[in-house]
Protein backbone atom coordinates (compact mmCIF):
# COMPACT_ATOMS: atom_id res chain seq x y z
CA UNK A 1 0.00 0.00 0.00
CA UNK A 2 1.58 3.43 -1.14
CA UNK A 3 1.78 5.65 1.97
CA UNK A 4 3.67 9.09 3.17
CA UNK A 5 6.99 8.95 3.35
CA UNK A 6 7.86 8.24 6.89
CA UNK A 7 10.77 10.61 7.99
CA UNK A 8 10.86 10.82 11.47
CA UNK A 9 10.96 15.02 12.68
CA UNK A 10 12.72 14.05 15.74
CA UNK A 11 15.76 12.44 15.12
CA UNK A 12 15.88 11.08 18.98
CA UNK A 13 12.51 9.56 18.55
CA UNK A 14 13.56 5.50 19.59
CA UNK A 15 14.03 7.43 23.24
CA UNK A 16 10.65 9.39 22.94
CA UNK A 17 9.25 6.02 22.37
CA UNK A 18 10.82 4.21 24.93
CA UNK A 19 10.15 6.90 27.51
CA UNK A 20 6.72 6.74 26.33
CA UNK A 21 6.66 2.94 27.36
CA UNK A 22 8.69 3.15 30.15
CA UNK A 23 5.60 5.73 31.32
CA UNK A 24 3.01 3.23 31.24
CA UNK A 25 2.53 1.26 34.78
CA UNK A 26 0.51 -1.20 33.28
CA UNK A 27 2.41 -2.88 30.69
CA UNK A 28 5.78 -2.98 33.25
CA UNK A 29 2.73 -4.55 35.59
CA UNK A 30 2.07 -6.89 32.66
CA UNK A 31 6.04 -7.21 31.70
CA UNK A 32 5.68 -6.57 28.25
CA UNK A 33 8.51 -5.20 26.50
CA UNK A 34 9.40 -2.65 23.61
CA UNK A 35 11.58 -4.14 21.57
CA UNK A 36 12.19 -2.37 18.90
CA UNK A 37 11.68 1.26 17.43
CA UNK A 38 11.93 2.20 13.58
CA UNK A 39 10.53 4.71 11.65
CA UNK A 40 6.91 4.28 11.41
CA UNK A 41 6.99 0.65 13.31
CA UNK A 42 7.43 -1.03 16.37
CA UNK A 43 7.56 -4.33 18.09
CA UNK A 44 6.63 -5.25 21.71
CA UNK A 45 6.80 -8.58 23.07
CA UNK A 46 4.68 -10.23 26.31
CA UNK A 47 6.20 -13.09 27.63
CA UNK A 48 3.38 -15.81 28.88
CA UNK A 49 2.34 -15.45 32.46
CA UNK A 50 -0.92 -16.79 34.34
CA UNK A 51 -2.34 -13.08 35.11
CA UNK A 52 -2.60 -12.31 31.33
CA UNK A 53 -4.68 -15.32 30.27
CA UNK A 54 -8.26 -15.84 30.45
CA UNK A 55 -10.54 -18.92 31.85
CA UNK A 56 -9.31 -21.57 28.87
CA UNK A 57 -5.54 -20.87 29.58
CA UNK A 58 -5.18 -18.20 26.40
CA UNK A 59 -4.09 -14.62 26.36
CA UNK A 60 -7.35 -12.65 27.22
CA UNK A 61 -8.59 -11.29 24.27
CA UNK A 62 -7.98 -7.58 25.94
CA UNK A 63 -4.33 -7.91 26.83
CA UNK A 64 -4.11 -8.74 23.03
CA UNK A 65 -6.03 -5.87 22.45
CA UNK A 66 -4.20 -3.91 24.38
CA UNK A 67 -0.84 -5.15 22.90
CA UNK A 68 -2.18 -4.09 19.44
CA UNK A 69 -3.09 -0.63 20.84
CA UNK A 70 0.32 -0.29 22.21
CA UNK A 71 2.23 -0.99 19.39
CA UNK A 72 0.53 1.33 17.07
CA UNK A 73 0.81 3.93 19.81
CA UNK A 74 4.84 3.19 19.55
CA UNK A 75 4.92 2.94 16.01
CA UNK A 76 3.21 6.63 15.75
CA UNK A 77 5.51 8.17 18.57
CA UNK A 78 8.16 7.37 16.13
CA UNK A 79 7.07 9.82 13.90
CA UNK A 80 5.87 12.80 15.88
CA UNK A 81 8.09 15.71 16.30
CA UNK A 82 9.62 16.47 19.77
CA UNK A 83 7.53 17.07 22.68
CA UNK A 84 4.37 15.74 20.85
CA UNK A 85 1.83 13.29 21.97
CA UNK A 86 -0.41 11.06 20.60
CA UNK A 87 -3.47 9.63 21.91
CA UNK A 88 -5.94 6.39 20.69
CA UNK A 89 -9.31 7.83 19.19
CA UNK A 90 -10.36 4.37 18.15
CA UNK A 91 -9.30 0.87 17.60
CA UNK A 92 -10.65 -1.90 15.99
CA UNK A 93 -9.54 -5.25 16.53
CA UNK A 94 -10.49 -8.64 14.83
CA UNK A 95 -9.53 -11.80 17.35
CA UNK A 96 -8.27 -14.15 14.37
CA UNK A 97 -7.28 -17.01 16.03
CA UNK A 98 -6.96 -18.23 19.95
CA UNK A 99 -3.35 -16.24 21.49
CA UNK A 100 -0.76 -19.33 22.64
CA UNK A 101 2.68 -20.12 23.33
CA UNK A 102 5.67 -18.95 25.42
CA UNK A 103 4.97 -15.27 24.07
CA UNK A 104 2.12 -12.49 22.33
CA UNK A 105 4.42 -10.33 19.68
CA UNK A 106 2.97 -7.05 19.07
CA UNK A 107 3.87 -5.17 15.56
CA UNK A 108 2.67 -1.26 14.75
CA UNK A 109 2.85 0.39 11.20
CA UNK A 110 1.86 3.66 10.40
CA UNK A 111 -0.72 3.84 7.15
CA UNK A 112 -0.42 7.51 6.85
CA UNK A 113 0.69 10.19 9.07
CA UNK A 114 -1.41 13.54 8.81
CA UNK A 115 -0.74 16.42 11.20
CA UNK A 116 -4.19 15.74 13.06
CA UNK A 117 -4.71 12.01 12.67
CA UNK A 118 -2.52 9.28 12.49
CA UNK A 119 -3.90 5.74 11.36
CA UNK A 120 -1.66 2.90 11.82
CA UNK A 121 -1.82 -0.94 11.66
CA UNK A 122 -1.08 -3.77 14.26
CA UNK A 123 -0.69 -6.96 13.93
CA UNK A 124 -0.10 -9.81 17.05
CA UNK A 125 0.71 -13.43 16.75
CA UNK A 126 1.62 -16.08 19.20
CA UNK A 127 5.08 -17.68 19.04
CA UNK A 128 5.07 -21.40 19.96
CA UNK A 129 8.23 -23.41 20.10
CA UNK A 130 9.75 -20.19 17.61
CA UNK A 131 6.74 -20.47 15.22
CA UNK A 132 4.59 -17.28 14.92
CA UNK A 133 0.80 -17.36 14.56
CA UNK A 134 -1.17 -14.50 13.92
CA UNK A 135 -3.89 -13.92 16.62
CA UNK A 136 -5.47 -10.49 16.00
CA UNK A 137 -4.99 -8.06 13.01
CA UNK A 138 -6.02 -4.43 14.47
CA UNK A 139 -6.88 -0.52 12.34
CA UNK A 140 -6.80 2.48 14.62
CA UNK A 141 -6.30 6.10 14.60
CA UNK A 142 -4.55 8.21 16.48
CA UNK A 143 -4.73 12.06 17.19
CA UNK A 144 -1.42 14.49 17.68
CA UNK A 145 -1.45 16.36 21.17
CA UNK A 146 0.81 19.27 21.20
CA UNK A 147 2.67 19.38 25.07
CA UNK B 1 -33.78 0.85 18.35
CA UNK B 2 -35.38 -2.56 17.13
CA UNK B 3 -33.69 -5.80 18.34
CA UNK B 4 -35.34 -9.06 19.12
CA UNK B 5 -36.92 -10.37 21.63
CA UNK B 6 -34.36 -10.66 24.77
CA UNK B 7 -35.43 -14.00 26.69
CA UNK B 8 -32.72 -15.95 28.55
CA UNK B 9 -32.91 -19.44 27.35
CA UNK B 10 -30.76 -20.57 30.33
CA UNK B 11 -33.38 -19.59 33.20
CA UNK B 12 -29.69 -19.96 35.55
CA UNK B 13 -28.20 -17.07 33.01
CA UNK B 14 -26.72 -15.03 35.87
CA UNK B 15 -25.01 -17.84 37.66
CA UNK B 16 -23.53 -18.63 34.00
CA UNK B 17 -22.24 -15.40 33.20
CA UNK B 18 -20.91 -14.83 37.14
CA UNK B 19 -18.74 -18.01 36.63
CA UNK B 20 -17.71 -16.78 33.15
CA UNK B 21 -16.48 -13.48 35.02
CA UNK B 22 -15.14 -15.68 38.16
CA UNK B 23 -12.93 -17.77 35.61
CA UNK B 24 -11.39 -14.46 34.39
CA UNK B 25 -7.82 -14.50 36.11
CA UNK B 26 -6.98 -11.18 34.47
CA UNK B 27 -10.47 -9.10 35.91
CA UNK B 28 -9.86 -10.51 39.53
CA UNK B 29 -6.07 -8.91 39.03
CA UNK B 30 -7.35 -5.33 37.92
CA UNK B 31 -10.11 -5.55 40.73
CA UNK B 32 -12.87 -5.15 38.55
CA UNK B 33 -16.34 -6.61 39.21
CA UNK B 34 -19.15 -7.94 37.82
CA UNK B 35 -22.54 -6.02 39.60
CA UNK B 36 -25.44 -6.60 37.25
CA UNK B 37 -26.50 -9.23 34.41
CA UNK B 38 -30.02 -8.62 33.72
CA UNK B 39 -31.36 -10.49 30.12
CA UNK B 40 -29.34 -8.76 27.77
CA UNK B 41 -27.49 -6.21 29.62
CA UNK B 42 -24.26 -6.20 32.18
CA UNK B 43 -22.46 -3.61 34.53
CA UNK B 44 -19.16 -3.99 35.25
CA UNK B 45 -17.20 -2.06 38.20
CA UNK B 46 -13.33 -1.08 37.93
CA UNK B 47 -12.33 1.27 41.03
CA UNK B 48 -8.92 3.28 40.72
CA UNK B 49 -5.44 1.71 41.76
CA UNK B 50 -2.60 3.23 40.18
CA UNK B 51 -1.73 -0.25 37.99
CA UNK B 52 -4.44 0.43 35.77
CA UNK B 53 -3.59 4.35 34.55
CA UNK B 54 -1.25 5.40 32.02
CA UNK B 55 1.55 7.95 31.84
CA UNK B 56 -0.85 10.68 32.97
CA UNK B 57 -2.45 9.20 35.69
CA UNK B 58 -5.73 8.79 33.56
CA UNK B 59 -7.01 4.97 33.26
CA UNK B 60 -5.26 3.54 30.64
CA UNK B 61 -7.27 3.38 27.18
CA UNK B 62 -6.37 -0.63 27.03
CA UNK B 63 -7.93 -1.36 30.44
CA UNK B 64 -11.25 1.13 29.21
CA UNK B 65 -11.04 -1.17 25.83
CA UNK B 66 -11.07 -4.34 27.89
CA UNK B 67 -13.60 -3.52 30.35
CA UNK B 68 -15.88 -2.56 27.35
CA UNK B 69 -15.21 -5.71 25.92
CA UNK B 70 -15.99 -7.66 29.15
CA UNK B 71 -19.16 -6.02 29.81
CA UNK B 72 -20.46 -6.98 25.91
CA UNK B 73 -19.31 -10.57 26.67
CA UNK B 74 -21.10 -10.66 29.45
CA UNK B 75 -24.29 -9.19 28.45
CA UNK B 76 -23.73 -11.83 25.67
CA UNK B 77 -23.96 -14.64 28.13
CA UNK B 78 -26.82 -13.99 29.63
CA UNK B 79 -28.62 -15.03 26.47
CA UNK B 80 -26.39 -18.20 25.63
CA UNK B 81 -28.04 -21.41 26.54
CA UNK B 82 -26.42 -23.13 29.44
CA UNK B 83 -23.22 -24.69 28.59
CA UNK B 84 -22.37 -22.76 25.56
CA UNK B 85 -19.93 -20.38 25.42
CA UNK B 86 -19.01 -16.87 23.03
CA UNK B 87 -15.93 -15.97 21.90
CA UNK B 88 -15.02 -12.05 20.93
CA UNK B 89 -14.49 -11.81 17.29
CA UNK B 90 -14.06 -8.78 16.59
CA UNK B 91 -14.23 -5.49 18.50
CA UNK B 92 -13.89 -1.16 18.07
CA UNK B 93 -13.79 1.04 20.88
CA UNK B 94 -14.24 5.21 20.42
CA UNK B 95 -12.23 6.54 23.32
CA UNK B 96 -13.88 9.93 23.63
CA UNK B 97 -12.73 11.24 26.64
CA UNK B 98 -10.11 10.50 28.77
CA UNK B 99 -11.23 7.96 31.67
CA UNK B 100 -10.80 9.64 34.87
CA UNK B 101 -12.27 9.36 38.25
CA UNK B 102 -12.83 6.74 41.65
CA UNK B 103 -14.33 4.05 38.97
CA UNK B 104 -14.99 3.24 35.53
CA UNK B 105 -18.39 1.61 34.84
CA UNK B 106 -19.32 -0.01 31.70
CA UNK B 107 -22.24 -1.48 30.54
CA UNK B 108 -23.00 -4.32 27.88
CA UNK B 109 -26.28 -4.07 26.02
CA UNK B 110 -26.99 -6.66 22.87
CA UNK B 111 -27.86 -5.60 19.94
CA UNK B 112 -28.66 -8.91 17.97
CA UNK B 113 -28.35 -12.32 19.07
CA UNK B 114 -28.49 -14.61 16.61
CA UNK B 115 -27.64 -18.32 16.41
CA UNK B 116 -24.01 -18.14 15.53
CA UNK B 117 -23.00 -14.51 15.70
CA UNK B 118 -24.16 -11.98 18.41
CA UNK B 119 -23.80 -8.21 18.11
CA UNK B 120 -23.46 -5.92 20.79
CA UNK B 121 -22.71 -2.47 22.32
CA UNK B 122 -21.11 -1.32 25.25
CA UNK B 123 -20.36 2.07 27.01
CA UNK B 124 -17.60 3.02 29.73
CA UNK B 125 -17.48 6.03 31.86
CA UNK B 126 -15.47 7.82 34.27
CA UNK B 127 -17.37 8.41 38.09
CA UNK B 128 -15.95 11.41 39.21
CA UNK B 129 -17.72 12.41 42.95
CA UNK B 130 -20.84 10.53 41.82
CA UNK B 131 -21.18 11.88 38.63
CA UNK B 132 -20.46 10.07 35.40
CA UNK B 133 -18.60 11.12 32.35
CA UNK B 134 -18.61 9.13 29.44
CA UNK B 135 -15.02 8.14 28.36
CA UNK B 136 -15.81 5.00 25.64
CA UNK B 137 -18.39 3.67 22.39
CA UNK B 138 -17.76 0.44 21.71
CA UNK B 139 -19.37 -1.96 19.02
CA UNK B 140 -18.37 -5.72 18.46
CA UNK B 141 -19.24 -9.37 17.96
CA UNK B 142 -19.29 -12.52 19.25
CA UNK B 143 -19.37 -15.64 18.07
CA UNK B 144 -21.10 -18.61 20.00
CA UNK B 145 -19.13 -21.85 20.44
CA UNK B 146 -20.48 -25.13 21.37
CA UNK B 147 -18.93 -26.77 24.49
CA UNK C 1 -25.57 6.91 27.73
CA UNK C 2 -24.01 10.37 29.19
CA UNK C 3 -23.16 12.94 26.23
CA UNK C 4 -22.61 16.30 26.35
CA UNK C 5 -25.62 18.95 25.94
CA UNK C 6 -26.20 19.13 22.13
CA UNK C 7 -27.60 22.70 21.41
CA UNK C 8 -26.75 23.29 18.30
CA UNK C 9 -24.23 26.49 17.88
CA UNK C 10 -26.20 27.30 14.63
CA UNK C 11 -29.71 28.08 14.84
CA UNK C 12 -30.20 27.82 11.18
CA UNK C 13 -28.53 23.68 11.88
CA UNK C 14 -31.61 22.57 9.86
CA UNK C 15 -30.81 24.44 6.82
CA UNK C 16 -26.82 23.91 6.73
CA UNK C 17 -27.93 20.07 7.24
CA UNK C 18 -30.60 20.24 4.30
CA UNK C 19 -27.75 21.97 2.10
CA UNK C 20 -25.20 19.34 2.75
CA UNK C 21 -27.33 16.54 1.76
CA UNK C 22 -28.52 18.52 -1.21
CA UNK C 23 -25.41 18.49 -2.43
CA UNK C 24 -24.92 14.92 -2.49
CA UNK C 25 -25.56 14.10 -6.18
CA UNK C 26 -24.99 10.28 -5.36
CA UNK C 27 -27.68 10.67 -2.54
CA UNK C 28 -29.78 11.85 -4.99
CA UNK C 29 -28.93 9.34 -7.46
CA UNK C 30 -30.46 6.78 -5.20
CA UNK C 31 -33.37 8.44 -4.72
CA UNK C 32 -32.12 8.71 -0.50
CA UNK C 33 -34.33 11.43 0.94
CA UNK C 34 -33.34 13.50 4.18
CA UNK C 35 -36.61 13.32 6.47
CA UNK C 36 -35.54 14.91 9.87
CA UNK C 37 -32.77 16.45 11.26
CA UNK C 38 -33.01 18.06 15.38
CA UNK C 39 -30.09 18.66 17.54
CA UNK C 40 -27.68 15.38 17.02
CA UNK C 41 -29.84 13.21 15.11
CA UNK C 42 -30.86 12.89 11.71
CA UNK C 43 -33.17 10.29 9.67
CA UNK C 44 -32.58 9.41 6.03
CA UNK C 45 -35.13 6.95 4.08
CA UNK C 46 -34.03 5.18 1.20
CA UNK C 47 -37.50 3.78 -1.07
CA UNK C 48 -36.44 0.19 -2.88
CA UNK C 49 -35.39 0.20 -6.18
CA UNK C 50 -33.78 -2.75 -7.74
CA UNK C 51 -30.11 -0.47 -8.00
CA UNK C 52 -29.36 -1.01 -4.67
CA UNK C 53 -29.50 -4.28 -4.05
CA UNK C 54 -26.80 -6.97 -4.73
CA UNK C 55 -27.16 -10.41 -6.13
CA UNK C 56 -29.95 -11.59 -3.41
CA UNK C 57 -32.47 -8.93 -4.40
CA UNK C 58 -31.87 -7.67 -0.46
CA UNK C 59 -30.47 -4.21 -0.50
CA UNK C 60 -26.36 -4.06 -0.95
CA UNK C 61 -24.93 -4.47 2.09
CA UNK C 62 -22.64 -1.23 0.76
CA UNK C 63 -25.54 1.11 0.29
CA UNK C 64 -26.39 0.04 3.75
CA UNK C 65 -23.17 1.17 4.58
CA UNK C 66 -23.45 4.29 2.85
CA UNK C 67 -26.49 5.14 4.41
CA UNK C 68 -25.25 4.58 8.11
CA UNK C 69 -22.84 7.00 7.19
CA UNK C 70 -24.97 9.72 5.83
CA UNK C 71 -27.20 9.66 9.03
CA UNK C 72 -24.44 10.29 11.41
CA UNK C 73 -22.87 12.90 8.94
CA UNK C 74 -26.19 15.02 8.84
CA UNK C 75 -26.48 14.74 12.81
CA UNK C 76 -22.84 15.62 13.31
CA UNK C 77 -24.02 18.34 10.83
CA UNK C 78 -26.63 19.81 13.11
CA UNK C 79 -24.01 20.54 15.73
CA UNK C 80 -21.46 22.48 14.01
CA UNK C 81 -21.09 26.19 13.94
CA UNK C 82 -22.44 28.34 10.79
CA UNK C 83 -20.25 27.59 8.07
CA UNK C 84 -18.01 24.48 9.51
CA UNK C 85 -17.84 21.37 7.82
CA UNK C 86 -17.22 17.81 8.91
CA UNK C 87 -15.58 14.91 7.02
CA UNK C 88 -16.01 11.02 8.08
CA UNK C 89 -12.38 9.92 9.39
CA UNK C 90 -13.72 6.15 9.77
CA UNK C 91 -16.53 4.10 10.67
CA UNK C 92 -17.36 0.52 11.37
CA UNK C 93 -20.81 -0.99 10.65
CA UNK C 94 -21.77 -4.40 11.58
CA UNK C 95 -24.57 -5.72 8.87
CA UNK C 96 -26.49 -7.82 11.23
CA UNK C 97 -29.37 -9.17 9.49
CA UNK C 98 -30.12 -8.69 5.39
CA UNK C 99 -31.97 -5.36 4.40
CA UNK C 100 -35.43 -6.23 3.14
CA UNK C 101 -38.61 -4.46 2.64
CA UNK C 102 -40.16 -1.34 1.14
CA UNK C 103 -37.70 1.07 2.73
CA UNK C 104 -34.39 1.89 4.14
CA UNK C 105 -34.37 3.57 7.30
CA UNK C 106 -31.14 5.11 8.70
CA UNK C 107 -31.06 6.85 11.99
CA UNK C 108 -27.98 8.96 13.18
CA UNK C 109 -27.02 10.14 16.66
CA UNK C 110 -23.79 12.03 18.06
CA UNK C 111 -22.30 10.47 21.01
CA UNK C 112 -19.79 12.90 21.69
CA UNK C 113 -18.82 16.12 19.86
CA UNK C 114 -15.67 17.79 20.44
CA UNK C 115 -13.94 20.75 19.14
CA UNK C 116 -12.67 18.78 16.61
CA UNK C 117 -13.82 14.96 16.74
CA UNK C 118 -17.29 14.19 16.62
CA UNK C 119 -18.29 10.02 17.65
CA UNK C 120 -21.99 9.12 16.65
CA UNK C 121 -23.99 5.92 16.15
CA UNK C 122 -26.31 5.09 13.40
CA UNK C 123 -29.31 2.35 12.80
CA UNK C 124 -30.16 1.14 9.76
CA UNK C 125 -34.10 -0.79 9.31
CA UNK C 126 -35.42 -2.14 6.55
CA UNK C 127 -39.14 -1.32 6.96
CA UNK C 128 -41.74 -4.23 5.28
CA UNK C 129 -45.17 -3.83 5.90
CA UNK C 130 -45.00 -0.79 8.28
CA UNK C 131 -42.59 -3.11 10.07
CA UNK C 132 -38.95 -2.25 11.27
CA UNK C 133 -36.60 -4.86 11.57
CA UNK C 134 -32.90 -3.46 12.34
CA UNK C 135 -29.91 -4.78 9.45
CA UNK C 136 -26.57 -2.66 10.75
CA UNK C 137 -25.40 -0.52 13.78
CA UNK C 138 -22.92 1.47 13.03
CA UNK C 139 -20.51 3.71 15.15
CA UNK C 140 -18.15 6.73 13.32
CA UNK C 141 -15.47 9.41 13.69
CA UNK C 142 -16.09 12.55 12.08
CA UNK C 143 -13.61 15.74 11.86
CA UNK C 144 -14.47 19.34 11.86
CA UNK C 145 -12.54 21.36 9.08
CA UNK C 146 -13.30 25.29 9.13
CA UNK C 147 -14.39 26.37 5.80
CA UNK D 1 2.03 -10.92 9.02
CA UNK D 2 1.73 -14.73 9.03
CA UNK D 3 -1.38 -16.23 7.30
CA UNK D 4 -2.95 -19.33 6.58
CA UNK D 5 -1.84 -21.35 3.34
CA UNK D 6 -4.17 -19.68 0.68
CA UNK D 7 -5.18 -22.36 -1.58
CA UNK D 8 -8.12 -22.06 -3.40
CA UNK D 9 -10.54 -25.19 -2.63
CA UNK D 10 -12.31 -24.02 -5.76
CA UNK D 11 -10.11 -24.54 -8.58
CA UNK D 12 -12.35 -22.36 -10.87
CA UNK D 13 -12.18 -19.78 -8.18
CA UNK D 14 -11.77 -16.84 -10.57
CA UNK D 15 -15.00 -17.69 -12.43
CA UNK D 16 -17.00 -17.98 -9.58
CA UNK D 17 -15.47 -14.27 -8.38
CA UNK D 18 -16.66 -13.21 -11.71
CA UNK D 19 -19.99 -14.48 -11.38
CA UNK D 20 -20.62 -13.17 -8.05
CA UNK D 21 -19.42 -9.54 -9.40
CA UNK D 22 -21.36 -9.53 -12.30
CA UNK D 23 -24.48 -10.09 -10.74
CA UNK D 24 -24.51 -6.97 -8.71
CA UNK D 25 -26.77 -4.57 -10.33
CA UNK D 26 -24.81 -1.36 -7.81
CA UNK D 27 -21.48 -2.28 -8.88
CA UNK D 28 -22.59 -2.59 -12.74
CA UNK D 29 -24.24 0.82 -12.07
CA UNK D 30 -21.62 3.04 -11.26
CA UNK D 31 -19.08 1.58 -13.63
CA UNK D 32 -16.94 -0.36 -11.21
CA UNK D 33 -14.62 -3.80 -12.67
CA UNK D 34 -13.15 -6.24 -11.02
CA UNK D 35 -9.67 -6.30 -12.91
CA UNK D 36 -8.21 -8.78 -11.28
CA UNK D 37 -8.58 -12.12 -8.66
CA UNK D 38 -5.86 -14.39 -7.54
CA UNK D 39 -5.84 -16.76 -4.42
CA UNK D 40 -6.58 -14.79 -1.44
CA UNK D 41 -6.62 -11.23 -3.56
CA UNK D 42 -8.54 -9.25 -5.82
CA UNK D 43 -8.65 -5.47 -7.55
CA UNK D 44 -11.52 -3.45 -8.17
CA UNK D 45 -11.16 -0.61 -10.84
CA UNK D 46 -13.83 2.73 -10.80
CA UNK D 47 -13.22 5.19 -13.30
CA UNK D 48 -14.86 8.68 -13.01
CA UNK D 49 -18.28 9.98 -13.23
CA UNK D 50 -19.60 12.80 -11.33
CA UNK D 51 -22.26 10.25 -9.82
CA UNK D 52 -19.99 8.84 -7.39
CA UNK D 53 -18.55 12.39 -6.10
CA UNK D 54 -19.96 14.20 -3.36
CA UNK D 55 -20.35 18.12 -2.73
CA UNK D 56 -16.80 18.73 -3.33
CA UNK D 57 -16.33 17.14 -6.59
CA UNK D 58 -13.99 14.12 -4.64
CA UNK D 59 -14.97 10.75 -4.91
CA UNK D 60 -18.20 10.40 -1.75
CA UNK D 61 -16.93 8.31 1.21
CA UNK D 62 -19.20 5.87 1.18
CA UNK D 63 -18.21 4.29 -2.39
CA UNK D 64 -14.81 4.43 -1.45
CA UNK D 65 -16.23 2.68 1.92
CA UNK D 66 -18.21 0.18 -0.70
CA UNK D 67 -15.59 -0.74 -3.39
CA UNK D 68 -13.43 -1.97 -0.10
CA UNK D 69 -16.02 -4.35 0.82
CA UNK D 70 -16.44 -5.07 -2.48
CA UNK D 71 -12.91 -5.79 -2.69
CA UNK D 72 -12.88 -7.70 0.54
CA UNK D 73 -15.45 -9.60 -0.97
CA UNK D 74 -13.75 -10.96 -4.11
CA UNK D 75 -10.42 -11.57 -2.21
CA UNK D 76 -12.91 -14.24 0.04
CA UNK D 77 -14.66 -15.35 -2.43
CA UNK D 78 -11.48 -16.90 -4.36
CA UNK D 79 -11.12 -19.08 -1.39
CA UNK D 80 -13.95 -20.39 -0.52
CA UNK D 81 -15.36 -24.32 -1.68
CA UNK D 82 -17.60 -24.53 -5.35
CA UNK D 83 -20.88 -23.34 -4.37
CA UNK D 84 -20.66 -21.71 -1.05
CA UNK D 85 -21.04 -17.53 -0.31
CA UNK D 86 -20.01 -15.25 1.92
CA UNK D 87 -21.38 -12.24 3.46
CA UNK D 88 -19.94 -9.02 5.08
CA UNK D 89 -20.57 -9.56 9.05
CA UNK D 90 -18.88 -6.18 9.82
CA UNK D 91 -16.40 -3.55 8.27
CA UNK D 92 -14.38 -0.82 9.60
CA UNK D 93 -12.59 1.69 7.08
CA UNK D 94 -10.45 4.58 7.27
CA UNK D 95 -10.99 7.63 5.09
CA UNK D 96 -7.09 8.37 5.22
CA UNK D 97 -7.54 11.05 2.42
CA UNK D 98 -9.55 12.43 -0.02
CA UNK D 99 -10.08 10.18 -3.14
CA UNK D 100 -9.66 12.22 -6.23
CA UNK D 101 -7.98 11.75 -9.63
CA UNK D 102 -9.37 9.42 -12.67
CA UNK D 103 -10.10 6.29 -11.04
CA UNK D 104 -10.51 4.62 -7.64
CA UNK D 105 -8.20 0.76 -7.30
CA UNK D 106 -9.26 -1.05 -4.33
CA UNK D 107 -7.46 -4.23 -3.63
CA UNK D 108 -8.61 -6.92 -1.47
CA UNK D 109 -6.50 -9.42 0.85
CA UNK D 110 -7.50 -12.06 3.02
CA UNK D 111 -6.17 -11.92 6.28
CA UNK D 112 -7.32 -15.38 7.72
CA UNK D 113 -10.09 -17.74 6.18
CA UNK D 114 -11.47 -19.91 9.12
CA UNK D 115 -14.32 -22.27 8.14
CA UNK D 116 -17.00 -19.90 9.20
CA UNK D 117 -15.68 -16.70 9.59
CA UNK D 118 -13.09 -14.85 7.16
CA UNK D 119 -10.76 -11.69 8.07
CA UNK D 120 -9.77 -9.62 5.42
CA UNK D 121 -8.23 -6.36 4.61
CA UNK D 122 -8.28 -3.90 1.60
CA UNK D 123 -7.51 -0.73 0.76
CA UNK D 124 -8.36 1.75 -1.84
CA UNK D 125 -5.79 4.62 -3.75
CA UNK D 126 -6.98 7.43 -6.14
CA UNK D 127 -5.31 7.27 -9.48
CA UNK D 128 -3.86 10.71 -10.59
CA UNK D 129 -1.64 11.10 -13.75
CA UNK D 130 -0.65 7.38 -12.86
CA UNK D 131 0.28 7.75 -9.57
CA UNK D 132 -1.71 6.10 -6.82
CA UNK D 133 -2.28 7.92 -3.70
CA UNK D 134 -3.82 5.56 -0.43
CA UNK D 135 -7.47 6.91 0.17
CA UNK D 136 -8.75 4.22 2.45
CA UNK D 137 -7.99 1.33 4.89
CA UNK D 138 -10.46 -1.46 5.62
CA UNK D 139 -10.56 -4.37 7.81
CA UNK D 140 -13.40 -6.59 8.16
CA UNK D 141 -15.03 -9.59 8.71
CA UNK D 142 -17.12 -12.06 6.40
CA UNK D 143 -19.27 -15.15 6.80
CA UNK D 144 -19.46 -18.48 4.67
CA UNK D 145 -22.58 -19.57 3.90
CA UNK D 146 -23.71 -23.12 2.54
CA UNK D 147 -26.01 -22.39 -0.51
Amino acid sequence: MASDPLTPPNPDFERAVREMFAGQPFMRHIGARLVSAAPGRSEIHLPFRSEVTQHDAYYHGGIIAMLSDMAGGCAVYTLLPAGQRALTVEFKVNIIAPGQGEMLVARGQVVRAGRTLIVCRSDVSGVRGGEETACAACLMTLMTVPR
